[in-house]
């Protein structure tokens, strides 16, 4: 197999790229800068060594506690639960949120065979109980296993005297009430707000 | 910046990918094993020095001249003209021309700056005329820049002694070669009409 081809099977098994636009991306990237390509091989043979687990709430971060952990200026009584480190991204985005995250590492998913022990819980527990937390905001998915998830949660947190709330859930904000789905709608008919 | 945003900027240069694409991508790679990053790495700083264009066709190959340039299997009379080397590796895969490829290196777009002079013409009329070719199939993009560098190449080669042929419709109009199906490019090839 040719440097190109090899390329190509490399980049066909990332998420999202196929076999078309991975050759797409590996042509892309031959014909331009070497200085592009070797650029991206420092930062992709670099990325595991530099970037390990936090030991507070489980994100990805350069040093330890990670840069929202140890911010002083952020609410550490008020924990927003996650899925992945990813959505702690997509949250930081919105600007909506000043508290710290817990990643929980996924979802319950029984015919996945993940269970709660496989999620990060106890951490959670003992952060909750110890730092005078408030309020859990759980923001999972709205699907099966985001819902399983977040009832399971309220069951071992409902005694540890904090706030369990979870994000609203209903029409995208610009989206068209014509295109939205019936579970999407009946969702947020149920969870309607008072004007 | 840390490691994964640096990543995530690097991704996110690439055509078709996003912000949000790219933070997938880096992620997913974070949260797979190292010896993948590590390979992808390795690929990307090689793909250069591995890589160079083939004398004859001008496409990427490994060794000069490429693989279809030397393989005497393939009918030397027959020249199909693309606009870049990606186009090889489509029409390759749709199995239905067995001759040999010319790499214009693009094509005839008087609003980007880019004239006949730009373009391997001249590589091409000494292929022409030095191997006793019979046929050249043009295998442009049906566009304006294709249409454009077509009729001029069909100008420039009158006189070779060579039928100029081009794909036929059955490509859509104004869409794109790299991204046509298989079985429509093999029937482009064969009902190619004489120009």
């Amino acid at each position: 197999m040719n440097a190109i081809d090899a390329l190509v099977v490399s980049l066909a098994k990332l998420p999202g790229i196929g076999k078309k636009s991975a050759s797409r991306l590996a042509y892309h990237i031959l014909e331009n800068d070497r200085s592009y390509a070797q650029a991206l091989a420092r930062q992709l043979d670099a990325l595991h060594d530099a970037i390990r687990r936090c030991s507070l709430c489980g994100s990805w971060t350069e040093r330890d506690p990670c840069p929202i952990c140890s911010d002083p200026a952020r609410d550490s009584t008020l924990i927003c639960v996650v899925a992945r480190p990813l959505d702690i991204r997509v949250i930081e985005e919105s600007r909506e949120f000043r508290g710290r995250f817990h990643v929980l590492g996924g979802l319950i998913a029984p015919l996945d065979g993940v269970g709660p022990d496989d999620l990060a819980l106890n951490t959670l527990m003992q952060r909750v109980q110890s730092n005078n937390v408030r309020e859990v905001i759980i923001a999972l998915n709205p699907t099966v296993e985001g819902d399983t998830t977040a009832l399971y949660l309220q069951k071992i947190l409902q005694n540890t005297g904090a706030e369990i709330t979870r994000l609203a859930s209903g029409l995208p904000v610009g989206g068209d009430l014509e295109y939205t789905d019936r579970l999407t709608l009946a969702r947020s008919f149920r969870g309607r707000v008072k004007m």
